[in-house]
């Protein structure tokens, strides 16, 4: 997505109730108005319970950061975001036995915020991949806040793509486990995912996709009772990776033309 | 293989009989002193009995094709060999029914000699990929004979590749039925054609190599019996493929390092 782009969807804004709906407006817009820590729960909440809010969220999120860095220079948000997360993630094999649908859209929703916090255009370059000369040698403000984010944020304000990086992975290898291959929304996730996120996340870290890719081809060739259409979406995404993180024309043509008897 | 290299094996002669050796010796030195007629039939005989053999004979093929055009600027044995492989083409259902064994090792051989009879360092680069001027214009020695190989070289003399394109995507196409797919000396020969001779068959006919690779799929895909070493010899064929007819690490590693259990 080209950023400046006009707001098209208001961020699907419009999924929430009125007095949210003008909470985030303002987040947006004025973000020293409003209580930030809230904006965030409330972003975190729906994103559990609207699987497609999830799929787009960290654009709203990214839109905040941005708003309340370039108003006051702070990260309120973005701590609070990842501060949640975090606690999420913590608990996330309560969250899945609870609800699959809401652990299928936590997951969705961190790979989407990991998608939108990762270099944009607007953001300085030595983001991409390592910390700039100032704030290694501690000259940037860090803002950190006593027990916030120490297993996301080691460094909090600079590196948020590289604290998702783990996170991020722990929770696609959970979604390679067997028992969740076996659950269609599952490995539906698990492939939306790698298709969004993947190439990105290889380039963090080649050694964990290759972990996760060995327990993809073991799900599929052990007989663990895949379905035949979690079979058809992970032999896609096993050659969508093969072939450099894109679909060749053969495989566009197998997988997106025809239909499968 | 490079080609000059010294001949380690002496084409794998010595699987056969003292009488044949010296026949087989002579056809590579004086290739005018013997029946070449006779050595093609020795040698497809010999590599459908043996497909250790059927796996290197190209080379050897090669080499008595060159030796005679050296000497005599003729085609002889060429011309001997694709009419025998043409008489074993056409009747390769038969084969395959009485002797599957013979079958496999005829699949290898064809492959095994289109792999040697394309492009090497010693002919005109034209023969890459299309006639060179004087034979479109009908100026070069043609040397037809009446009867040869209709089927396989309508270009006699020019086109050993290109003539051997379909033959070869027929054989693998048979490979890869679900009949096939469920014996897996017919899996593995599959296989190990296409990491021979897949990246150059693509080359000359891209929408073929697509249509067996729907094949592999569908027969990954649909409950055909394929047994555990079947499908990760056919998982692994369709990742070498997509990326590229290479290995990538990853898949070194998963294919070819780890026992699967």
């Amino acid at each position: 997505m080209v950023m400046g782009e006009p707001r098209r969807e208001e961020y699907k804004i419009q999924s929430f109730d009125a007095e949210t709906q003008q909470l985030l407006k303002t987040a947006l817009k004025d973000p020293g108005a409003v209580d930030l820590d809230k904006v965030a729960n409330v972003i975190v909440d729906h994103s559990l319970q609207d699987c497609v809010f999830s799929k787009e969220a960290g654009r709203m999120c990214y839109a905040i950061i941005q708003a309340e860095s370039k108003q006051a220079g702070q990260s309120v948000f973005r701590r609070g975001l990842l501060n949640r997360l975090q606690q999420e993630y913590q608990a996330r094999e309560q969250l899945r036995a609870r609800s699959l649908q809401g652990w299928v859209c936590y997951v969705t929703f961190i790979c989407n915020v990991f998608d939108y916090l990762r270099v944009r255009p607007q953001q300085p370059p030595w983001m991409a991949d390592s910390l700039p000369p100032k704030a290694q040698a501690g000259l940037l403000p860090t803002a950190t806040q006593p027990g916030a984010l120490v297993l996301f944020l080691p460094q909090v304000n600079n590196m948020p793509m590289m604290a998702l990086v783990n996170p991020v992975y722990d929770c696609l290898f959970r979604l390679a486990q067997p028992d969740s291959l076996s659950k269609e929304e599952e490995v539906d996730c698990l492939v939306l995912q790698l298709h969004r996120v993947g190439e990105q996340l290889e380039k963090m870290n080649g050694q964990r996709m290759d972990e996760l890719f060995v327990l993809i081809r073991d799900g599929f060739l052990l007989p663990t009772g895949l379905s035949s259409l979690a079979q058809l979406l992970l032999l896609e995404i096993i050659e969508f990776r093969a072939a450099g993180w894109k679909t060749t024309p053969a495989a566009q043509k197998y997988y997106y033309s025809e239909v499968s008897d």
